[in-house]
This record gives structure tokens, sequence and C-alpha cells, in this order.
């Protein structure tokens, strides 16, 4: 019998604890002995929950109690799921989460800390909720030296995305019908800012290249200033607008960053839609493998937790333990050193003046004309691939031309 | 220091060799310890190869040599294959295979005697090629009751597919073009005629309702009756057509098939083209989840492989030893019973009277007009969803029709 308290009866707290219940019979099976819900560790009350027995407040009740060896962290943030899970792993619990933030803050450290306590930290539902990726890159993809990961890593933003292209919503619309879906938060900068989809390729880069990937210095960029103009620019280009996270080894650095990106229809990601994740990965061995599934959602997201506990249960005493090292220089390549093509909007008094100093500035570029012609007082266009900086300082420069009002739009263009 | 021996230097055997070698640092690392190739055994000598000097003609330098403890039997086929197995087994050795064909026919058995010889056998690239989908259904989903499975699950056929679809190549031109670019063999029924992807759906259920599914037992159909006219139709329809492996858990039955069916172009796996083959996974908390990627290839399937191996070497004496057991009845649905709905194009002297001869018999039907209109002496449609021995009984009464001349084709059409 493996014994497990759940801290914070949230969404996916709780979902982990119905899993458990409803799945009792294969889980027991798959983990070779029954897996029970000791205790749930949450300051709040809830007296109408089937659960409500197994509800304390006291965290003594999870600690100090020598018969619970695993520890479901569903608390969320950097503050008390921290100290929880330091204290876990002195009491020689493992511990599973779901928490993206605090691996990908403190990942080294508690990592160490749990080798050093005979322990095991996994956290395979901080990324893509119920799609099994942490494992697959473990594991499965053991043989292969991963060479890069492209993502589309979070759903509330790939839900906007999809609301804005396939029902023509404006951005603040489609963040209104996310929010009232239960898609996105009341402050949902988290999630529009990129950073949620940030700390999720910081912790698959970290697994992937075997080195810590500190999120903070991952250039990150967010979608909401996209509108539905640059969407019906895109599908002028065949292609999709999409918020990707990418990250790439080069030689010992490693490139990444997450931005919206143009991509093409046939791009394996480009029909990725609502609020689903897709991971792909490229291995020197396996080339593509695509990861796809919903990537939010209390019982996908307690699934991947349960699969970590029954791991836990099925292998107690001898999982790998890695420990991701913190580099003490910065291992991510800055982005102005990094290659890429911009699409660039911009308002012209008079677009064939302006369409030849854009060729004077940027030389070989496409000009790209959108289906409506609203657009007829814009020029927009599509750079060649150069350095991120140089494309900068360039864009700087239409901003001196008397032909050019201003730049209405730039949006990273990425290629299969 | 694990040492492993090669059983059968073809494509994937020689492509295992590579990867460890390739890959070697990153693979000691994940596995905790050196993997080496000590033993090649084939009948062929290899006088060019680098590994020459691993090549054995004698099976007893495999099986008595105690410090080989992981056997990779890429020999396929049920013949030396299944002996060299039982006698790795019983000699204390893991088996790591890609042999689908003696998985599917023998697993119970194989899985039994491993068990017994408290050793592994695992077969993560038996099906999916480089995919990981085994692993993942074992260990990622283990939190779900999986429900169902639908893949694509053989890269041959799938590329002679998108071939017609792109091309506009007949049949037969696609499956030369296949056979010319190495994804065909010279004898390619196994492939065209589905019993490839049966295989590995047989394998697939197995696993996810943990009884053995017999290949034998499940209706296969495959592709070689499928014409660009039927093409048409599909895209008429806004679909396409694919050669599609289902299973699902039915009450305590389990229904499965292998045939060509039709799909909308937004099925998540309309999309998949050429050699890869995608896999999806529907569990009772996860929803669906996608796996996608090569199916086939030297490298690809030697990467499964290899995973196989790590895992054998990092868990080495704690893997689950799940053995399937065999029914003592037949637990797949009898074809006749499962439902589904069925496009049916007859050739038809007189349009109408066809039209109104096939509402007498079908009922409801969505009548399809192909864009071109070379079909004008045919009658296309697609009947209401009912069991499929109703639908074959009534298909037979088209021919009593005076205004049918014949039944130019039959596929199945599956929502998603």
């Amino acid at each position: 019998m493996a014994n497990v308290a759940v801290l914070g009866y949230g969404v996916v707290g709780s979902g982990v604890v119905e899993v458990l219940k409803e799945n009792s019979v294969s889980i027991s099976r798959k983990a070779g002995e029954e897996i029970r819900v000791k205790k749930i560790l949450d300051i709040r009350d809830f007296p109408d929950s089937p659960d409500r027995d197994l509800i304390t407040h006291n965290p003594d009740d999870v600690f100090e109690d020598d018969s619970i060896n695993i520890v479901v962290e569903t608390i969320g943030g950097v503050g008390i799921a921290h100290e929880y899970t330091r204290r876990a792993f002195l009491k020689g619990k493992h511990v599973v989460t779901s928490n993206k933030e605090l691996v990908a803050t403190h990942g080294p450290e508690l990592m160490k800390l749990a080798k050093e306590c005979g322990v095991n930290y996994l956290f395979e539902a901080s990324v893509g909720g119920g799609i099994p990726i942490i494992r697959p890159l473990n594991q499965c993809l053991a043989a292969n030296e991963i060479v890069g990961i492209t993502g589309i890593l979070n759903g509330t933003t790939n839900y906007i995305l999809t609301q804005m292209k396939r029902e023509g919503k404006n951005f603040d619309e489609a963040l209104k019908s996310a929010q009232q879906n239960g898609y996105a938060e009341a402050n949902p900068a988290a999630d529009i800012e990129g950073h949620d989809a940030c700390r999720k390729i910081a912790i698959l880069s970290s697994i992937a290249y075997n080195e810590f990937v500190d999120s903070k210095n991952i250039y990150t960029e967010g979608i909401s200033n996209i509108t539905l103009a640059d969407m019906e620019y895109a599908e002028a280009m065949n292609s999709v607008i999409k918020l990707l996270a990418i990250s790439k080894k080069v030689g010992d650095k490693i490139f990444a960053r997450v931005s919206p990106a143009i991509i093409s229809k046939n791009h394996p990601v480009a029909n990725v839609e609502d609020v689903f994740n897709a991971i792909i990965v490229k291995g020197n061995a396996i080339g593509d493998a695509m990861f796809y599934g919903k990537g939010a959602g209390k019982l996908p997201t307690a699934s991947a937790v349960v699969a970590d506990v029954i791991d836990i249960v099925r292998h107690i005493d001898s999982n790998g333990r890695t420990v991701w090292k913190r580099k003490d220089y910065n291992n991510i390549i800055d982005i102005n050193e990094s290659t890429t093509r911009f699409f660039i909007r911009v308002s012209a008094n008079n677009s064939e003046e302006a369409e030849n100093y854009i060729k004077q500035v940027f030389g070989d570029v496409e000009f790209i004309k959108a289906a409506r012609d609203s657009y007829k007082d814009e020029v927009a266009f599509v750079t060649a691939k150069a350095k991120e900086g140089e494309l900068v300082s360039k864009k700087e420069s239409l901003k001196a031309s008397a032909s050019i009002n201003d730049i209405i739009s730039v949006i990273r263009v990425e290629e299969e």
C-alpha cells in the first residue's frame, strides 16, 4: 500500500484524488500495489466534498506521518509550495508536482536535494497538461541527442488565436471568451504575455539538453499585439499565427524563444487549435516526433500527476535521478545574435516610395498583399533571414523615411 | 557495463549498433553505465562493415556468454526469432525486439516465460517505428482507463494513399513509387492488405485493455481496391481516405478493425501524410492524446529499440512485467455486429431510378456528387450508421435492382 498526501485541493489536486479513486482498480494493477490518498492539506474546509474527512490544515499530519511516502504538490507558485517540497524531501518523501513555476525557478536545487535525500521529484504535469512529454523525452527518446523542440505550449493563447482566426473576434473579445469558458484567468498576464509558455520551454529544454535553462534568460513576447489584420496577411501567405516556443541546441549554447510566429499551413502544428497543445521533438535518430493533446484541464493534468505517482510506486528505489546543473554563464544565445525572418507592416503615404525605401534598407524582401483592399495605405513585407540585431536596427531606420508613417506590426516568420 | 548482443544485422539491427555508437556518451549518462555491443549474430558475413569483428555465426557465442545480459532481436518472423527469444529468456537474458509478428503471435507465452525467468521482454519498436507509443500507453497514461485507439499505423500504405491524392497516381503507380523509394517490399502484401497494421493494433489493444487481442480475429481490409475516383468523391465530402486501425473497449468485449476509411479533413489524422504514422489514444481522464512521427526507417526504429535497452539497464531489476492473458473465447466483437456508415458507389443506367431504389433499401442516405462530371453514370451515397451485418445484406440487395449495374466501391466512413 502506497500512501499519498495531496497538498492543495484546487482544480488539479481534487482531480488527482478523483482519478485515483475512479481508476483505482487499473491503477493498483499497474502500480503493483494499492495507492491510497491518506491526507489532503489545504487551508480551506470542504464540508461538501466527499473527501472532507481527509482534509487537514496541519502540515505535520503530512510531514510527520511516516506512512505517507508520496506527496503530490498542487499548490502552485514558489512560496509555500517550495517550502513544503523541501520539507517532504527532508522527510524522505517523494514529490510529484504540476507546478511549472517552481520547477522552472528552483528545479536544480530541488532535484539536488531530492537526490541527496534518495527520493524522486517528478513533474510530468508541469508541461503539456496530460500530454506525455517529459517521460518520453527522458525515456522513449533516450537513444537520441535532442537537437530541437518546437511547441504550442499554452492552451489559453492558442484558444484566443483560434477564436480570432475562426470567429473573427478581435484580441479583447477572444480573451473575454477565453475567460468566460474558464480557459483564462481574471489576470491573464502569465498566459498572454508568454511567461507560462516560457517556463515550459525552459523545463523541456533543461531535460533535452541536460543543463538548466533559466526561463529568465529566454526572450519572451506575448500575443496581445496580434490583430485580425495580421491574421488576414498571414492567410494571404497561406499561413497562420501561433504562439510558438522554440529551442535549439547550437554548438555549446542554446537558442530559445517564445513569440508569435507566422507559420505555413503545412507546418505540423498549424492545425493545432483551441486549447490543444502540440510539441515537436527533433532527435538525431528519430527525426521529428510530435505529441498532441489537451494542454490543460483538471482530469488531463491530474492523470499526468497520477502517472508519476504510479511510476514512483513501480520503481520506488530505482529511478534515475537527474540533476540539472546551473551554468555559471548565460547559456542562452542573445536574441540579437539569432537569425529569423520578420513580417513587417508599415503605414505609408505613398506605397511606391515606401516599397523602394524598404528595398534600399532590407534588400531582398517579399511584399505581401492581403486579400481585402482595406489595407491600401499599408505596405507589408517579409525580410530575408538575418540576425535579429541587424533586422531590429533596420526596422528602426524605417521610421526615418518620409514615406513611412508608422510601423504597425512586426511578427517573426518561422519555417519548419 | 551492460553487454548487448544484436541478433540479425539487417536494417534495424545495424541501426541499433549505429545509434549505440553514435550517441554513446549521452546514452551511457542516461543509462547510468556504458552499453556495449559485444556480439552480432547473423548468418551472413559483413567484411566491409566497421562492425565485422563483432559478427558471429554461432548462437552459442551469444547465449552461452554470461556477460551478455541483453539480447536485441531484429531478425523478424516467427521462426528462428521465436526460438532465440525463448533461449535468451531461459539463459536469463532480457530481450528487446522490433518484431511485431512475433509479439502479436506469441506475445502471451513469451511474456509469461520472461516473467518466469525474471527478465524483461520489451518491444517499443514493434509499433510506430520510432514514435514513442508503447511506453506512453504503459506508463504515461497509466492513470487512465484506455477507451479507444485510432491510428495510421502503416507508413507504406499511407505513402501510397498520399501519392494517389497529391500526385494523382493510380494505386499501381503509387505502389511502384513506394517500392522505388524503399518504402514497400517486393512482395508488398503484408503492408497493402493491412496485415502489418492489424498486428500493430492488436499489440496496442492488448496493452490498452490488458488482455491478449489476437490479430487473427481482427477484421482486416487493405487499400488495393482504392481508386482515384474514390479519392475525388472523398474530396467532394471535404474528406480524405486513410487506412485506419481502430479499436475500442465495448463492455467486456473489444471492437477492432483495420480498413480504409473516409475521414473529414478536420480529423486529427487527416493531415498525416507520406510515411508518417499517428496514433490517437483516448483515455477516460486525458481525453485524446496523439503521437506522431515516422513509423518506420532504420534510425527511428533503432532509436526505439535502444530506448528499451536503456530502460532495462536503468531499472534492471524493477520493471513491471505484464503478461497478456489469452481469453478462452473470442474477445473481439463480430464485425457484423459493429456499427458504421458506408460510402457506396454504384453504376446506374438511370440515376433517378437508382436513387429511389437506394432510398427504399437504405432509408435516409446522403447522395454525393464528385466535382468532375465524368461520373454521371454513377450514383454515390453515404448510409446512415447501422450494424455492418445489416448494411452488408442491404448492399447485396442493390444488385437485385434493374437500375443498378454494379457496385463499384464500398468504403467505411469514420467520424472523429
